[in-house]
């Protein structure tokens, strides 16, 4: 199976949290901008649970422009004028990089046998990228949501990797509420007979029925209560009356039907298994003896930590948690909760005030 | 098909909201307490989304203890040897109320034929009820959460038939995001393959997944997110480690599998898409004009409201903006906020103070 997307192969197997190891494994990545000669200028960007490495390129599949092109470009906060941008599809994914629609040793796809990973796996992918690009150190490491887990994680876990941290709208540890949605997303594609146990490359369905479904739920948290009035409030769908059926009265309902079957023409259900589970796991404490600042213990590295308002996913308090971490350990950190009516999605929107904090960090 | 359940059936056709009408309506019901000469102490209490008429005694399907058996009977807020209490399964239900699963004409179940009601087609089953039962005013109309919402239906609709108006943790209208959960929660039904259309009674299988992940999506709005942290946290179930596999490795995933899977037991998924749609329409000010306080106008009633400050579902807000409409109204209103950790749930829970607050405002 060719790979259509720019990738590089690993020269060693990676070795895994679950104690597995995986073999020939395919890192696809995008960059912008141009490595100078002392490989100093480098930016790592870490992609959220179903972003991409098209963080400022058009997507192959939908043909949309990048995930994050009004923060990343000439002359943007993340200027490619003035940095080398990478940013690669992570383990478990489904853009190019090894995951459960990989084929394994037999030549067959992993589907479920691929192994349980963790967002430290991820990093460890990540960073054995950098190995075979060369570069020993980033200028920054960035992520928003899952991207900022990256981020936190390469610092505590490679701490000489990263001269500066960004993490965005995240968390040092996945909460009960939010395993629990991410459970409600597993249980509804797991319950989609299409699913076969994983088993359904090379078959006539997959399960887009569940994979919407954990998609829509998903998508509810990602927004504000606030802003889901503003955008939607209880106003019909093209009609003057409710219709007394099932159909789509509300412009919430089609916006979140629409939002659901698109996902599922660019993303695979395994992997939405997989890097949930990923999530689920993340507690950055956890991994380093239950005390968190143990784990930012003696990092050279610069933090800044970005929180918003309106975000009940990964709420400002999480982020404010995180800060203490640092300070405890005696890191450089700076740390704002930006207003933004968006939600947790609020990282990937316009919100000016972020393109400020993101550039004057860079710049510092 | 004879009904286990107590019932009366409507000596007319029902009207509904959709100009349609339900004809030969059976409404089940439990009662508690006496009902004295003057028939002037009764209570009606509505009950709640996936609520049935079991308040105070034991569910004929789970046998489990009645869903308010805290707070309904001898000698509790809501004392049975004073008032006779009267719960009535709403229409559109499955625990013995006309509803998807009853008859039509032609003897086959309604199934998807069941017309769309509302709130307000609810209620109008339960004050014909009431018209069977020779109860001209109730001292008090009681419920909770959708039960809430027809305590303030009657009120607005039927402004003579209740003396007192006691409506907790609920709202006047269903917003975008309260929509939107409900929507995935069809969805997931309808996903399922065992839906059929809705035409699934009398087959070997039910829409059981699809359900208990409505069930589940749902589950989460009723709890808060501390309520969870503390309850469940990020503690694994049964085990040291995490297995690296997809089983329930959290307490939290084990209590919502527990959850969804129960459900399913004791209702059906077509009752649960068409109680979802009468909460998604319900919007008492469109009603009325589009105003709130006209709702209410020269309203004799005496209202209470109830709000917990753990309640993301209905917050504070909601039923604030009642509170207002009230006094605009010129209405006797009290309204409290209560603190309590379990979320929109609380209403259902050992709240001490609730009782307090029932207890007062049907004394007073």
């Amino acid at each position: 199976m060719s790979n259509p997307h720019t990738s590089l192969t690993l020269p060693n197997p990676l070795p895994l949290d679950s104690g597995q190891a995986l073999a020939c494994v395919e890192m696809a990545y995008e960059t912008y901008g141009t490595l100078n000669a002392d490989k100093s200028n480098a930016i790592l960007i870490c992609h959220a649970l179903t972003g991409d490495q098209y963080v400022a390129s058009t997507h192959p599949i939908t043909g949309k422009p990048g995930w994050w092109e009004r923060m990343v470009g000439p002359g943007k906060p993340i200027d490619t004028d003035r940095f080398h941008v990478i940013c690669a599809n992570v383990i478990g994914s489904c853009l190019g990089s090894t995951g459960p629609q990989s084929p394994a040793s037999d030549g067959e796809p992993y589907a479920m046998r691929f192994p349980v990973i963790t967002i430290r796996d991820m990093v460890r992918g990540l960073v054995a990228m950098l190995d075979a690009m060369g570069i020993a150190q980033l200028h920054t490491v960035v992520g928003g949501s899952m991207g900022g887990m990256q981020a936190l994680s390469l610092a505590a876990n490679w701490p000489d990797r990263a001269g500066r941290v960004l993490a965005i709208a995240t968390t040092a540890r996945h909460s009960a509420q939010n395993i629990a949605f991410h459970e409600v997303g597993r249980q509804a594609i797991m319950a989609d007979p299409h699913w076969c146990g994983g088993d359904y490359y090379g078959e006539e369905s997959a399960p887009d029925a569940g994979l919407a479904v954990a998609r829509m739920a998903a998508h509810i948290t990602y927004l504000s209560e606030e802003g889901l009035t503003e955008k939607f409030g209880r106003r019909l769908q093209d009609r003057d009356a409710k219709t007394f059926g099932f159909d789509a009265d509300f412009q919430v309902e089609s916006y979140l039907r629409y939002q659901g079957s698109g996902f599922t023409r660019r993303f695979d259900a395994n992997s939405y298994l997989y890097i949930t589970r990923a999530m689920d796991y993340f507690d950055i404490a956890e991994e380093h003896g239950g005390t968190l600042a143990k784990a930012f213990a003696g990092t050279p590295a610069r933090f800044c930590l970005v929180s918003f308002d309106s975000d009940w996913l990964y709420p400002t308090a999480e982020s404010r948690h995180v800060v203490h971490a640092l300070n405890a350990a005696g890191a450089p950190v700076s740390f704002v909760e930006l207003s933004a009516p968006f939600g947790h999605d609020s990282f990937l929107l316009d919100v000016p005030a972020l393109d400020r904090v993101v550039k004057g960090f860079l710049d510092g």
